[in-house]
């Protein structure tokens, strides 16, 4: 039997029409871009023509894309970078506790050297309480990070008025689109934001691949030294196929974007009403319209997330329980704590993602997998039935 | 008629044998190593088993490969890093005038956050000198970065007896061996290093994936937040088919090694020869015996080097003026005039870097278009006829 991918939002598989676009950089177009003579500038030629796709993508100009290697590495240099040549103005930053890890570390980073980092508590869907940020703010401040749309529950932010209400009090925005882009229009200007992270194996493009926007009124220093590449801000031999791949993948996402999203929603909403009719006593946290329909986090209740992960994996049907990058970690994850979930209910839930290439066919089966192997759990649960029946006791009382 | 690439050093075409090997990791295998599915585990048993190859060839442990997205990362990382992690010891680094702009750079930010750096002089021929070394070493010393093999001459220093130096007054060892992997040997434990980079793009690998060894001795701190990601040291989803590249580059490099070395020195000597004989006063810098014998570093007197560089792209033969890293801006080797060339004679030196897929055919074809245009220019040159006017007058004195 086909295995099952349910975890897109961990990576994508490399799109066959992306690794055919980055052929050409992998064999003949092999000069260093940074090269002066034909070799050099046939790279730089490809690299350049990449650089415009991915600008014109969120409406950015082409000196404002900053190749990185990762969107970790974008949103360590966008938060690290940001603070450090603008620390004459200030020396606080917001973010919230639902951001990925890279951004919280690069937060006690800045922390460990002389900033104040605030972070913001979400409501029980993950959204930022437009009075708290306000009122967090004040003349010190001069970042605000956050991410766009939450990898463990896909709530997405109100971008423009968050952008805006920090903008007011003079604060730079910087926006971690990660999970973002492909799924909704990132206008630059739009937004307002003045730097954003992007990755290129989150929507079929290549690992190993991301950028930072940053616009070109905003001061940043460098993370990794080199030479004049990326406008002297970002050493290292630009890996031209990566750059090329993330290019093709962009640019795919938005042709498709609409089709793609349909779909992601309309598979999302059968996935989710199969589950509600098979499974028991479950509960899908920030059940909100305003989210990436492909995220669905689901508490089963009195099962151990761990166990189920594993049973559905032997299974063939691969879903996480939250980051990939914390997998390895025992912490119960700071994202469903933040929304208000028990230490006990955040171990018993299981990020399901879902990806275009899924099929009905494919999540009628994991439906399947999944009710026989939550029921069997649950079988041997003394916490499960404990649970149950003080629940059923409540309703009686 | 056929381009001739004599820009080995900038970087190296991918080998088909290791595009063939990224294939499956670019295709069927596309789980975040991370993540603990059946999926993330495929590819996290491609990285593991990379890991070992790449560890095994430097003779280190497995656990001691840190992989990043460039030569420059891994140096910009082991120099900050290490520094920073170990400063409670002592605030001063010491490093040579001829370093890649990374090492240099990542220096600099170092002395803006309170250490202070010794730029070490070089010789004639680029040979850090031990009475310096060991007489700028103090105390407060804490580590010694130094490039193993210079990027635009080509002298390789005696490691190991610097490594021991350094250890012997208790400093660690980084060492920049972006040129060199492929060249030597590099046993990590016999040379006494404690940290060493390396780059995949220099020996037929892909672009975009490199590493730091760093021994389980040695404190470091992050430069890229993220998750647990190489042991929490380093965040970024992991480029799978980057790092199965690499390794694989890695184990035909070292398969290939002595035949390779072989067919370098050969062609190399036969290509200084017939330049030789080709064309008047030029002179071969740092013409050593202990050197990368394909890196060739040629003052064509009285040219101008960016000229020339310009009619052999012309003409179809690519060759660069040191690092590419550096080629777009308009100063002068900092490598040429640490060795004591004149700005002028600095100017007129262009760098040939043989690869192992160049032949006689196209090193004479290479030679006759040198040959040609060094004329040319020099036909036009004031400079050049005042030159020459003037040594052959000295000679007559």
């Amino acid at each position: 039997m086909e295995k099952i991918y349910l975890d897109n939002a961990s990576t994508t598989v490399l799109s066959a029409e992306v690794l055919n676009a980055m052929m050409p950089a992998m064999t003949e177009v092999y000069g260093n871009s940074a090269s002066l003579h034909s070799f050099g500038r046939d790279a730089a030629a490809l690299v350049d023509e990449s650089r415009d796709k991915i600008a014109e993508s969120i409406n950015a100009k082409s000196n404002e894309i900053y190749f990185t290697s990762s969107g970790s590495e974008a949103n360590t240099w966008a938060i690290i970078g940001i603070a450090m040549a603008n620390r004459a103005r200030g020396n606080h930053i917001i973010t919230t506790k639902i951001e990925h890890q890279s951004t919280l570390e690069a937060c006690k980073y800045l922390e460990r050297n002389g900033f104040k980092v605030t972070y913001l508590d979400v409501d029980q869907n993950g959204f930022i309480r437009f009075t708290d940020l306000f009122s967090k703010m004040d003349s010190n401040t001069i970042l605000l990070s956050f991410c766009g749309a939450n990898n463990e529950i896909g709530t997405i932010q109100n971008l423009k008025a968050i952008a805006e209400t920090a903008h007011e009090k003079g604060v730079l925005v910087h926006l971690d689109a990660v999970q973002l882009f492909g799924n909704m229009n990132l206008d630059v200007e739009n937004l307002g934001v003045d730097a954003m992270t992007i990755s290129a194996h989150k929507f079929y493009g290549p690992k190993g691949i991301a950028c930072l926007y940053l616009s070109n009124n905003v001061k940043i220093e460098n993370l990794i030294f080199g030479g004049n590449q990326e406008r002297g801000k970002r050493g290292g031999t630009i890996n031209t196929a990566g750059v090329v791949g993330f290019a093709k993948a962009a640019e795919i996402a938005m042709r498709d974007m609409r089709t793609n999203t349909h779909k992601l929603r309309l598979i999302s909403e059968y996935f989710i009403s199969r589950l509600n009719e098979s499974v028991e006593n479950i509960k899908i946290n920030a059940n909100v319209r305003q989210k990436l329909p492909n995220i669905i986090s689901v508490t089963f209740t009195g099962v151990d997330g761990e166990s189920l992960l594993t049973k559905l994996d032997m299974a063939g049907v691969a879903v996480s329980m939250g980051s990939a990058c914390t997998s390895n970690s025992l912490t119960v994850s700071h994202v469903l704590t933040a929304i208000g979930l028990s230490n006990d209910d955040a171990r018993s839930t299981i990020r399901f993602s879902l990806g275009k290439n899924n099929s009905y066919e494919e999540l009628d089966r994991a439906v399947g997998i999944i009710k026989r192997n939550v029921e069997d759990l649950r079988a041997y649960s003394s916490t499960y039935s404990s649970k149950i029946r003080k629940r059923k006791g409540d309703k009686n009382v």
